[in-house]
């Protein structure tokens, strides 16, 4: 396959680091052109990014002299696609601007998530939302050949959903999702939780975390309309999902509880859940694809982890201390699943807000559009 | 009002040091007699305790050169009341020993909690449980005059159940609680939790906590039959409760999120129940008794809080660090007050575990029962 | 005593809350007005301070309804005093500015430290560095009546000299001294330090810091000119100081392991040192002030400790958590004292940053002050 | 090269655990035997470790399945080195009886440090010193062929001795050394410390620490005897140590300032003392190797640095979370480097306690130990 060239905005950022980590050595992605706040533009990205550097790796050297420029749209006419770490108070205008120039967009912010004609895309579970960028490009004037914007979810939003997403194909309707998360201070990006708040306590409060979870839960597992131009937002089968968010002393990793009722009745076993959860696939390719019938995508969506739910035993795991790094956070932990005294079902769910969570799920995005032919 | 002589079991450990604290500057209750394990007996407090003491004011002094004494009966006789500390795996024997020899005990160790004859009190919910007391010392051979046990319950247990009293008391029968704790590494003990299993981490489960609070809230909620002679369990009217413990890095508060369905239907309004925790007052004494009309029980129940429950307004409260040593860790804070999306009502609620989750409850027991009449 | 009206610059950082604490329930002192920036301007303190608030108790009832001005001396004409918890990009010209309308200022800020006519003052060290203030005061056109600036010093000094001056006052110079501190994040004020750079690790490196205690420990522990008129900096005998300043996850509480050389040869005995350190008695008054022969000042200098130096003697003491705490944070923790293979002898020394280190400083620097009757 | 079978004693600790990563992957140690406390024998490993395995990365598949073995030499007969993690309580005469039966023995233990025909063996420091072993094997009777042990250092000792190397080869002797220790949690092993100890606290003793590192440095930067029976110990120039030695809460990574004085004069400038730390290449091989001249020695030392010491150039580095794992953690990391006011020179130095200093140093040991023929 031959490599494709990329951009980072937002590059000096915590979630602009990952994808530079993760884009360096990628197999066909090749990152050339990062982009940052007009204050860093023309420095090297080394010297740009010094004493931000937040990783236990050293910069890859491939990056280090590579020079910052502004997140303006000619500065990145190389490539084919740009990812963005931008923060929510400027991401919004510059990812159309990029859009407009017919870059496609895969972006970590917030902004466009609720826009009807965009994917809100967590890899491990809707990928077949992308089916609506026809229709989005549609919509520019003139239509957009390339230009698309594709978002990935909130971090907490993208954990919870690859367990509800096994479940929901293999039993049909959740009625009823209660979940509490302890959410890792890297969520909040840097300078972030100030570690005041936050040492030797617990906050009981994410600003605007639950109504994010509670929402993007419908449009994620929801379906597509029939002509292919919106999102049904589950509207036809409501999830109530039922958030409560808190900040813990954790570095890296979003662990939370969740307590399930299936529509479904009886509801399904203990063992029946855990065999939904180990044997979950996501439905990277569409069935007409030629790869589809392998099993191993590790070619064409190399960033995708091996299995998407890796299922713990041992009754005090998964732990963000010990599990984070599973499969380079790619996947999403599941365990203590078990029956819950009020509704039906109830286990404890890990993901790595800094992987899956944030840049990891923008690149297995990209890579899928890719196999789909989007770009 | 005279002093009245009490003595402490367990007395170098973590609720030791508490009982001692609170003890050593008592009204009416005098420190004179401690107890330890036979290999610290002989020594003077201060000594035997000297690398042990945790706490952040000093060994008070009218203590320190107190002799401790292995933890028999017969060291004891000058008291009317022993304080256990004890660990679960001795305390059983130990505290039954010293209930046959007509001595008071009040006890933080779980191994007289499930006794059908024993009350399981949390002082700001249900002291009318003393009411079995009679029954419990007619079951031994010859009838006790006054020895009995009272143990105080679970730590995660007492800060849940004081909102859920002042919901059933004013709505009637809770049907569903779902209650995800994170809890203190005090609440393990000294040693207790290593530091590498918790230092940047949350550990999803605490053996059998989930247990204890699914069944000590049916408990201490429920009533007493008839006869007076055997607790109800809310048999009539089971509270189902599914529990999520999960231990984080937090020196001393245990902080739960708990959402709450109602028997009731329409449920409360959010005013209405946060009006219902705000006018709480828990019974403390019998309608009968001489001051039950006054509202100010802090002669005669000089430990308890001025209100048992503290509602919190600003959207990050309660936090453990900066609101467990409200009330001296006497009350129980309640905060987020707000509508649940799947249940009624959810909120979170914040503890102190070594305060009224410990040795805070067994001394404020103590004087109910002695207001009571019972001592 | 009659009271004192003072103010508070600064009121809602952390500094400034800690003033609050202080002077809300001070003997003679009257805390009547409060500064804070032009946003919050106009509103109660406790609004302003509403989530900045981040105490372990409430806010004093009798300071919530203050209304807060913005830090221009005529709104404070009613005070005698004001303390100052600005931050240094703005404290320099307005401390000044009070100065000139002959208000006495009390600072935490470093902007007048190295004023040669600003004592720099360690109430447990030097409060006969005050007598410069005359000098200060002749300096203005027209000199000034009652105006003049006092600052207290940088945290970490300030833990560090109380124990080189119970040594200096006993045994002569001190020609040595290496420290390495581990200081705490609330050092760093709020938001101060990001979580992210400080869980789970020691930053080798504090801005300035390691300069401002070798530079700071001259002039505070030096003498006075014979005319009055300046500093001597202990140039005539200077100290080589050398400091290694470290951040640690901590929030309270800086503890430093320190080195001394003497110039005294042979060198005093261990047991020497700590009876140096056992009986060193501060300079509070001058002895030819009538309460001089008293040793309890305890009415004249409220917020000062019993004594300044608490001595441990436990091996693993002094531990900020444990010990941040005694007297109030007004007195200074030494433990470990032994002989040193390098230098002379070693020790370990515990301040509390916000309370010695910072409000609690000024407050007795005052409460001096107006002992010795410059106020 | 072919493969040499190993062993592991004292498989389920920490520092076994850290053994079982390095040698399941390594490129000519081929681990086949493990063992354990008599309660784990006949466990598979995974089973023994199920709780206590406290890595990030899972346990490798190859050693899933191993049955434990009690540490006896009978069990290990097919091994031609075992490597030691066991606690030092039992460490001393289960070591001896291996090496008895010839088997060589390179260990994590205190034990036998101080025996003065064992070298205490630093690998970025002093493998010269395995040159002792002829004269250790001969005092057994009958002399031994292949038996003998070889133990690494104390962890903040090794990360200390590596720059004090590169030092004291450039410049020559060094006077003296003062050290100020922040050591991580793991350090003490598992469970070790207990979280109520450390969480937001600094402990300022560690027992038998500063004694360790006061004692070993003279003994690892010493000579050998003329006749190569004896160490030095660095008596014809000893260095004067002191340490003090902290506590922090930091999972992994001993960071320490350290001051230096020279015995030459002038001392060298910093970008002298720069340069040597630079160009510092640890005496793996003696000169009439045949390998000397290549300056790679990845092939025959696999699990060696590829460079000794890592320069930190930013302010504020190293920083136990970010640099901690550089190499592995097999590196030792210097920042800071600067004049010092009292001694000559001071610095940071960061040592992955658990890497450079424990395992990873006896596998190095190790494969010197088979480049230079001793196995």
């Amino acid at each position: 396959m031959s490599s494709i060239s990329v951009g980072v905005l937002g590059a000096t950022g915590l979630v602009g680091q990952s994808f530079i980590l993760l884009l360096s050595s990628h197999p066909f992605f090749r990152l050339t052109t990062l982009g940052a706040s007009p204050a860093s533009a023309g420095l090297a990205y080394s010297k740009a990014v010094e004493n931000k550097w937040k990783q236990s790796t050293c910069i890859p050297s491939s990056v280090q002299a590579i020079k910052l420029h502004e997140c303006k749209p000619e500065h990145f006419s190389s490539c084919q696609i740009v990812f963005s770490g931008l923060d929510a108070d400027v991401a919004g205008d510059i990812e159309s601007a990029f859009r407009a120039t017919n870059i496609a967009v895969f972006s970590n912010a917030k902004n466009h998530r609720r826009d009807p004609s965009v994917p809100l895309l967590v890899p491990l579970v809707n990928p077949h939302h992308l089916s609506i960028l026809p229709h989005q490009q549609s919509l520019h004037t003139p239509p957009l050949q390339k230009g698309f914007i594709v978002t990935n979810a909130n971090c907490s939003t993208t954990a919870l959903v690859v367990p509800l997403s096994a479940l929901q194909s293999r039993f049909g309707p959740i009625d009823q999702v209660i979940v509490t998360t302890m959410q890792a201070i890297s969520g909040a990006g840097y300078p972030g939780v100030s570690a005041i708040d936050i040492l030797d306590n617990v906050v009981p409060y994410i600003s605007g975390e639950e109504e994010k979870m509670e929402w993007e839960t419908l449009k994620i597992l929801g379906g597509i309309s029939a002509d292919g131009k919106s999102f049904d937002n589950h509207s036809s089968h409501p999830i109530k999902v039922s958030a409560s968010c808190n900040r813990v002393p954790v570095h890296t990793g979003h662990i939370m509880t969740a307590s399930v009722k299936f529509s479904k009745r009886p509801p399904p076993s203990i063992d029946e859940v855990l065999k939904a959860f180990d044997e979950y696939v996501p439905p990277y390719l569409p069935q007409s694809h030629p790869s589809f019938a392998s099993s191993d995508f590790s070619k064409i969506i190399p960033t995708a982890p091996p299995k998407a739910i890796h299922i713990h035993t041992t009754p005090n795991r998964p732990q963000p201390l010990l599990d984070r790094h599973l499969d380079k956070g790619a996947s999403v932990s599941v365990g203590r699943v078990r029956e819950c005294g009020v509704l039906d079902v109830k286990f404890v769910v890990l993901g790595n807000n800094v992987a899956i969570g944030a840049a990891t799920s923008s690149v297995i995005n990209a890579e899928i559009a890719l196999a789909r032919g989007y770009i």
